[in-house]
């Protein structure tokens, strides 16, 4: 996640005079914030208005419990936004079983043990500090960046810290309070127990969970590797102070692949061949130092140039490419950068992340593609005393490696929505949302010109007739126009119409409705009889509105 | 839940010895339980025999973390469990929204106010005891009663469990030291902290989350009522010795949907009219006190009689059996019970059971349908000073009803592998999942004969062809009755099989295969140009496999 976050108390519960006060601070705080660009400017009125939308059409609402004031990083999806992540979870979980991954659903609480060897339990917290006036608790290198700009603090040490506070005369932005000159550890997992006093907490990640059934796995996959397992779940992180709506919450949806193989399978792997030629957007560290733009490489390029490591990677890297595309995600907004090696954990053989620009946020990190090599299963396998190792076909034993494409449900839920909001000025009296209709929440909305028979009694038999295959609503309320701009905020791509002209005094072969296309506004008479045919052409992306005929 | 539950200790980490010692305690336990029934007996060796079918094949793993010695009620659906689970909830989403229901996705973890003003964070407790010697500590009323049988407990305070306690001498089944005289109150809830020291909770419970955003539905609705809106998500609680696999998680899926209606609308519901003449297995208390059997009794008659008290409301049982048969569950295996007046919520003005028979654990309450009157919305009002009114056309307010549906996806998914789940004698070789085609994990298995040409190429043309539509998966190893085996273990309903007889040199068209069917080992041959389409029809039901010709 590259996107700039902004400083707030940590526990964010917020209230229209606590907004304001915050609005005010950060823009009128006597100078302590940055300047901000033009661009930053428009990004956050954009990212505002967006959210006041997704708020007042159906889609995202929060902070949560909003009755009880509310929580930062805490979300409900509304109807609308649910139907949208339900349909970005199914693209993820079809593109993964096409390609052989099998899904598994494992608990969202475990035990300290766990955390303690995958490292969470020492290593997973934000250095903070707390106002010693009004007690709010700010992240320290986020605070200090938003005060200084973008410099590095990586490698700082806690005293080193404290003194670029005092150097900087950084106050607290909330009270402009001086600060308890200590830097506390703030560990991000949320800590609970089992039983009557077995310390457990709920998971920061699914990947950890997914590694623990290791044996089990050679068990189903019968000691054949390389295989994939994947896992879509809740994660759970006591972040500081998150914003940016669903993009930092502190619960989440992860969605995460797992690819078990031998290290000498990494560059002897079948699924690599039938993808060689595919081209990704890559943005290599050497090309970001050298201020270059990503380019387009094919993957077998990308390995004989030694951009990519081995194959099997690659195919990874391609995978999330398919994976974002699966979920609607233009092409040409995915960006695929490399870490530095300073930003790689110690043990990750490689790493690049998919992003995608965002008209509210920039480019931003929505995916992690990770050779975590033998870490995982040699930590689990230190701390549980279990042998996870597994058993070539020669009866040698190995610890396989492990490839990771981790990312989360939240992120491209929100991407789709950021990415296709059009916000019409007043004038033109409507905002719509042109997602792709396969993934749109509502997909067919019909309206009875009037509530009189038989019109109305045909658009409840269309709705009968188109409800088993689409996701379908009847609106009988408002004029045709309200109903039509109801359905464009909504992202609904076709709206029907039953008038008289087409029902009326006519046999049902004979019967026509209108169907007006969202993003064109264009209408076309249509039969009845051909309706459910012409939506699944239309839906599936097999013809165009204007194929009609 | 009627089905018995063990007494264990509350952190039951699994292991071999502490299982061996368990069961010596169950059985040889020197007079403090009860004699066990030969159809408990039956019941229990069904229920050890499945739980390992159900790791061995795949089904659910557990407890988890396996490799740290696991801790009860937690549990990880393997790659087939997963896929029937997911089976499983889209049938409840599809059935959701054929009737109008709308999908939320609310937060797992959520302040303490939320839970005090909902009565969880009082009154969710169960009483518990510890022994002084070993530690180890009870429910106290489960202890009684697998000590003393089916007694009632209900009532008694805390000095009355004590003297039973004492009076029957009834030790610690895990060490038979002396219980530490005192009941102590266990609360469910899996308390956690948002931000530095902000009380919060793993939601208990789906329903609560989903009642908050009450003024966000009147936007969405357009402030028509009746409305439903469903989740389906994790839910947590922290059990006293959970046993009987996936029943009984300390964290569980559930679905609930809830029904908010003005109370004069429960008897002038709309479409009760459709449903009217269906007929359900109920069994009112008054029967079950007369010891009568569940009757099939249709709506409208169960209202005249007034073992029904409103439309809606009949209306909802109506929707609780569509949803567990759309779940693949059979009707037979299906009844309704009603709540005694004393098992009843306070608030609630009606309240029954689905309960499902398993072969494992006989009649097992699976749903609650609880018409829940102003209750919730109510107790939300009062602790967040938030008006939780709606407005009628001619402009009054009034606090509307809810009438809930609350299952889980654990426990039918459990069900369909308990019911579908059929043990053969060693003599006859295997077992079979005799799962409903269009729930079962993986419907086509596709066996390439040999592994030479053209049998191996055309096997994966059409795992190719097919896998876009079903979950199919190709097997290469092992013989093809080997292969057989274990699809019918993992409840693969057909299986394809390319032999050098229905290939080989001959023009595409007439290429055939051959098509078996799990439940009577029958075989046909099919050309291949047919195959999506045969394979379509008997997976929807619309032929039986004998229609094929």
């Amino acid at each position: 996640m590259r996107a700039g976050r902004k400083t707030q108390p940590i526990l964010n519960s917020v209230t229209l005079k606590e907004k304001l006060i915050n609005d005010l601070i950060d823009t009128n705080n006597s100078g302590i914030m940055a300047e901000k660009s033009n661009e930053t400017i428009q990004k956050e009125k954009r990212s505002e208005e967006l959210t006041s939308f997704l708020q007042n059409k159906s889609f995202i609402w929060g902070p949560e419990p909003e009755i009880y004031g509310g929580i930062a990083g805490f979300y409900t999806y509304a109807p609308l936004g649910k139907l949208l992540k339900n349909n970005v979870e199914n693209a993820i979980r079809k593109t993964f079983i096409k390609n052989n991954f099998w899904e598994v659903e494992c608990p969202c609480v475990m035990q300290e043990e766990v955390w303690i060897a995958s490292g969470h339990a020492g290593g997973f917290t934000d250095p903070v500090i707390k106002c010693s006036k009004c007690k709010s608790t700010f992240r320290v290198d986020k605070l200090i960046e938003e005060v200084l700009g973008d410099i590095q603090l990586g490698g700082k040490t806690n005293e080193e810290l404290l003194l670029i506070l005092a150097d900087n005369q950084i106050k607290c932005p909330s009270c402009k309070g001086n600060f308890v000159p200590e830097i506390l550890k703030h560990n991000l997992m949320m800590k609970t127990t089992i039983g009557l006093d077995k310390v457990a907490y709920n998971r920061p990640e699914t990947a950890t969970t997914t590694y623990l059934p290791f044996l089990r796995y050679l068990t189903f996959f019968r000691d054949k590797l390389p295989f994939g397992v994947f896992q879509i779940g809740k994660a759970f992180r006591n972040e500081i102070s998150p914003r940016q709506s669903v993009l930092r919450g502190r619960e989440f949806t992860q969605a995460e692949g797992q690819l078990f193989i031998y290290k000498d399978q990494k560059n002897n792997f079948e699924p690599y061949k039938e993808v060689k030629d595919n081209k990704l957007p890559l943005w290599s560290y050497q090309m970001q130092d050298g201020n270059n733009n990503p380019k387009l490489i094919s993957l077998s390029e990308a390995l004989e140039a030694s951009t990519l490591k081995n194959q099997a990677y690659a195919w990874a890297l391609n995978l999330g490419f398919e994976l974002f595309k699966s979920m609607g995600i233009p092409a040409e907004k995915i960006r695929f950068r490399q870490h530095n090696l300073d930003e790689r954990a110690f043990y990750a053989e490689d790493a690049w992340d998919v992003e995608i620009e965002l008209n509210s946020f920039g480019w931003t990190e929505v995916c992690g593609i990770h050779d975590r090599t033998t870490y995982d299963l040699t930590q689990h396998a230190k701390h549980s005393g279990k042998n996870l190792v597994a058993t070539r076909e020669d009866g040698t034993k190995e610890v396989p490696h492990v490839i990771e494409i981790a990312f989360g449900t939240d992120r491209p839920t929100f991407a789709l929505l950021d990415i296709f909001y059009e916000k019409k000025e007043v004038g033109e009296g409507k905002s719509v949302l042109h997602l792709p209709p396969r993934v749109a929440p509502v997909q067919v909305s019909i309206f009875p010109l009037v509530k009189k028979e038989p019109v109305d009694g045909i658009a409840l038999k269309i709705l009968d007739d188109l409800k088993g295959t689409f996701v379908c609503r009847l609106d009988r309320t408002g004029s045709i126009g309200k109903r039509y701009v109801r359905e464009d905020e909504a992202g609904t791509p076709y709206c029907v119409t039953v008038d008289f002209e087409g029902v009326e005094n006519k046999e049902e072969s004979h019967m026509t409705v209108t169907l007006r296309n969202r993003d064109t506004e264009e209408q076309k008479r249509v039969h009845i009889i051909k309706l459910k045919h012409i939506l699944n052409e239309l839906i599936s992306d097999k013809i165009r509105f204007e194929d009609i005929n």
